[in-house]
């Protein structure tokens, strides 16, 4: 078995777009980070973010907004990082609160500044496999491991349990694209599916992004398959100083004996989604100064 | 083995939108045609269509240009279209002349008027699940089929043979999303698929839609599958007077001896096609005066 260091892999795409960018004359390109109140995850997020950005040399901008803000405030900032010629790519970090419509607010970005690929055309350019799209971060990350991991799609049964626009319907998207890797023959499996595990044994590669803990169980693995575990999941751990330790969606020690690859948890396809955004960001740079 | 009539859905689809649209006082919807030279294809989709939007009451305009128009003079008459608000939806005839970029122009569309579906924002709309998207009109009949006979999708296993924008992939996503005629596994294959036979043969829906004649055969196809043909292939017959007949991606008669419910060729999907366009018409009219 062979495990997937995730870390490595969007270490190493850090280190090509510092080149990239430190090959750059005059100015960098630049990533505008929209974040409304103060909730600890999002917090970190874009402090991650925002640091990965700097490492690379990419300019990062961040805008933080009272948990109050209308609708409208947030939407006049938008278009005003939209007007920006200087800024490349905008975020706004998920969630918002209430009353504040997410998909409102992604659909607000300049569909060429949405570098987390949520906006709907960017959703419609993955569909019409148009390749100045903007996929968002995670579906493009498990396409980039296989890339970078020399695991080929074409030809293969690919088979995807969960059909979450951010993760499962949209990677099932990506591998069933012309092209060299892609070409797969691709199944979605979710919560209705009937006789999970005949299908799951159907499976060259399997990506497990259902939120539920360990919920893929070895006799669920062909022989061979490669398993990338999307699942980030907090189980109790009295064992632990911080009460919990985190888990995929695949068990992971079953899964290692009969998988020729797969992503431990944590450590896998998490560290992809920065390095990806960042990759984003550069390709709007370039798209936006051809 | 059920035969599955879709002259008669698309028949019942007309006589419900002409009640409809009879209840209507004052303007009436309207979609207007733009059809690009005289491809006699073209011209008897077109004639077509217009015709069954008089017999429902839906009011249509046709816009006829020469071969030689520019992108300008084509997206002036969309943006004239776009901003008229008593034209409710607007169809661009395929093909287009080789100038002229089909997508770009499908895109220039208000995607509130894009009837036909093919705008990037409404193929964004159905990754999205939204329901004021339009979808285009071959998928979304054959989920009309499903639903008035009874074929129900959630938690069956759907296998979509053909990945095309306007058909198959489309399909796919519609079957996979969350919803009472919804809901199913689903998996795409294509001509890249390997163990095909063994892929369809798992098929409860088995949708057949990449352009290859009979292409399907028996030993494909589980016993009480229903299978739904969406190939519309002319091949040379010398009995006939035109010389050809049409027949459809799916052994017929092999199929029919163990398929539950089949679709023929023609009078299958293909009469659906229209009658979707002008429920997708009387939508957009709905939505607009909403």
């Amino acid at each position: 078995m062979n495990l997937i260091d995730g870390k490595k892999i969007a270490s190493d795409i850090v280190d090509e777009l510092t080149q990239k960018v430190s090959a750059i004359d005059g100015n960098k390109p630049c990533i505008a980070f929209i974040r409304v109140g103060e909730d600890p995850a999002s917090v970190s997020y874009v402090k991650s973010k925002n640091r990965t950005a700097e490492k690379i040399g990419i300019t990062p901008l961040l805008f933080t907004f009272d948990n109050t803000i209308s609708q409208e405030e947030l939407f006049a900032k938008v278009d005003a990082l939209n007007e920006d010629p200087s800024v490349n790519g905008i975020l706004i970090q998920s969630p918002l609160p209430s009353h504040l419509n997410e998909q409102d607010a992604f659909n607000r970005i300049d569909p060429n500044k949405d570098v987390d690929g949520f906006h709907v055309v960017n959703a419609g350019r993955v569909v019409q496999e148009d390749p100045d799209g903007f996929v968002s971060c995670t579906p493009a990350g498990i396409i980039e491991i296989c890339k970078r991991e020399g695991i080929k799609l074409e030809g293969k049964h690919v088979v995807v349990l969960g059909r979450s626009l951010i993760v499962g319907k949209t990677f099932s998207l990506l591998a069933m694209q012309k092209g060299a890797h892609a070409n797969a023959t691709v199944t979605v499996c979710h919560s209705r599916t009937r006789n999970l595990k005949e299908i799951t044994r159907q499976a060259d590669v399997l990506v497990a992004a259902i939120g539920r803990p360990e919920m893929v169980t070895g006799d669920m693995i062909k022989e061979g398959a490669v398993v990338i575990d999307v699942g980030i999941n907090r189980v109790e751990d009295a064992s632990r100083k911080r009460g919990y330790k985190l888990v995929g969606d695949v068990n992971f020690d079953e899964a290692a004996l009969i998988a020729s690859k797969i992503t431990p948890v944590p450590g896998g396809v998490g560290p992809m989604t920065v390095a990806i955004l960042m990759k984003n960001t550069v390709k709007a740079y370039a798209l936006q100064n051809a």
